[in-house]
């Protein structure tokens, strides 16, 4: 699979109620006939990986949210408030790659640290943000990073062929302030590449790839592997 | 969603055999055509509530209860001894505001503590009491009180938008006296406002909404942060 | 629900090959059709719960056995090796009241243990052996017997309405000579009046009740006490 | 069921693109219609396989790899990055005594492993390979061998018919050679027996059967005896 190579360019702002170019491309709703077929699959895949999601446990009482980048540029993302388990089609909403609403709606209140991804990663195309107990668990307990080594799993992630590789996933405080949230993870991906996700603590987590399996590929490993961590942590007091 | 107000007013005795007047109406099971449709609706969601919360293990061995209460005032509940996994709606009767049953059948056990919560908070329609692992260990081990901060699912409560609140879970010492009980719980909820649900020690949690999702997405998130606690408190001895 | 009244009878014995007399009536595999149709019934519910119990992770690989008396004093039992989770109503069998197989085939290798509970309760008429992580656990950290208290779900046992009353669980060390294993809990049931069910060490657990949902409510209620037991002692540490 | 039975054959090459000789048959991906009717019906055995363990969590994000010996000894193996929650009869490819591709696909990375049991058990029929939080945790803590005692679910593994036997189960270390791997696992497989399957560190287990139903039966087991040893050792530290 490719790398998901960072590009270096920083968002910081969320501009609403304006179509905004991208690529050379003006976006509105109303995108020619191919460009709906295609937002349809994607927003099925992300129903689709809700029902997956809460079955698990992983997006309870309306947390999480689900993204996935259109060939245009736009994004296609879960509205705010609707609870992820239970998704159809019309709770996936489009904004620009800036993040902005293309309809009278509101996106996902975590709208930016979305774009914020696709601007970094240009192989990115599937943004996942689920919220366990797990990773609510772990971010807790882990410091500024969660190191995971020797597990025969990491292999998950793009570029890693050896279990003798390490991960390191950063935990954010949380803030309010998704602006300001935002301004911090990108620091953080500006110092270091390649990067697979990163915790926010006490708010679950962030992973993307370069397709809705890709990305769900991801949300398993990490899922796996932080529950592995507490496990682990467990058996190290006897 | 509404705030769930309090009223101030105190429900301790249930009286047996006759109807009562709640807000100017004389209330009966023979009601209109059009409120027995609605009983049936809000049967039909409590039966597919107690579906959902069984297949997470929430209402074991015929533990637990639900009611809503409908629009007349009267209120609708789980009958005595019912597997709350396995219902049908032949199994919600009837009862009115001050908990008297309005058929020849009895009705949960702890019916006082559903009218309670209806005279307390005049938007909540819904009451569910899960009866799960986690609420009956974490209730063992928080005291008086469960403080619940930090976590970013603490917004899926009404009026809580930030991670920096907390919210306080009382856990009231178990009694058979359901009397006793909704009077003690009564001196608590007018010391503290807002509420969000309650613990009873070794007996699950109860939980209120202004609709059936409403109180579903309240019981996903105290569940949720039941097992947080529990699984960070094992952390916290490395 | 009828209490569960022991008798007082001692069975330490199995005759292999013959009917066996029983309240009078000779027993033999050829009954009239009635008895046929009520074999299947059984046959049926035991079914039905190997898949609930199963897909709780409660029957691990050919673990566990189920067992329902028939009226006529006969008992229907599954058949040694089968899986629990996958039985077909032709993997029970029938055996006489002293658990002499009825048909050319080999009854459950704990069928004595399923006739004693018969003759000492005239009330049971099903009996359930699961085998789960939780029983497994807890009967090897609670000594000779686990006390279980303060608990609203013992409630679920039959002459327990109150969550102040104890239930004690035995935990008899395992046996591969089950008719040593049988005088051994014999003796404990003599000295102990009443009994809600037993913990073999290493080994799961055996209930019983009137009827497949009578029994079936006490595995489910003896399960979630096991793990409650489990994740409090858990707590306890901290 | 058959003891599996070492035959003390060592293998530790992995010779591609080759028809080779086996029993005496020459085998291509050709052969005769029969065996291809064997061919499907092992494959749709490890499809199922695989959603069944992927519903228990055992095999994500494409980690764990099943196999079937053909009875003219060629083997049916998953292939190379497969996810196996998800297979489809497609997904499975075939392979030679020795490991060697007989299609123009690359098969699982541990093929070797899986052609080692196969030569060292003439019996063994299915190789299976699951990925569970359980088998990952456990093999960190439990030094080069996990020695399992007093468990009633002991029986479940062939030639065991006491919980008074001992079950090891060696941990390996992981290695990315899988020809070194292999040959460190040869000399532990000459000099012990009888084996019921093995840990490698932070990287699952292998366990095998006489028939996929036989080797589900082990995977349950072990799984089991993996959940119950990190539970005890939990409760020992009270």
């Amino acid at each position: 699979m490719p790398s998901l190579r960072r590009t270096g360019r920083r968002v910081d702002t969320v501009e609403r109620g304006r179509g905004h170019p991208y690529n050379g491309l003006r976006m509105t709703a109303e995108s020619p006939e191919g460009s709906f077929e295609e937002l349809q699959q994607r927003a099925r895949e992300l129903v689709d990986a809700g029902r997956l999601l809460y079955g698990r446990g992983m997006v309870p009482a309306t947390s999480g949210n689900f993204s996935a980048r259109l060939s245009d540029g736009r994004i296609a993302i879960t509205v705010s408030g609707a609870h992820k388990g239970r998704l159809s089609e019309s709770d996936i909403m489009v904004v620009d790659a800036q993040g902005a609403a293309l309809e009278a709606r509101r996106p996902s209140a975590e709208t930016l640290l979305h774009v914020q991804i696709y601007h970094n990663y240009p192989d990115a195309m599937v943004v996942l943000h689920p919220h366990s107990v797990n990773a609510t668990v772990v971010s807790r307990f882990s410091g500024d990073e969660l190191v995971l080594r020797d597990y025969e799993l990491l292999k998950a992630f793009p570029g890693i062929d050896t279990h003798e590789r390490t991960v390191t996933v950063p935990v954010f405080a949380n803030d309010q302030d998704i602006v300001r949230l935002a301004r911090r993870i990108d620091d953080y991906l500006e110092a270091h590449d390649p990067m697979y996700g990163y915790l926010i603590e006490g708010h679950g987590f962030y992973t993307w790839g370069a397709g809705i399996d890709d990305a769900l590929r991801h949300v398993e490993a990490f899922e796996f592997l932080f529950e592995c961590e507490i496990c682990s942590r467990g058996m190290e007091r006897s």
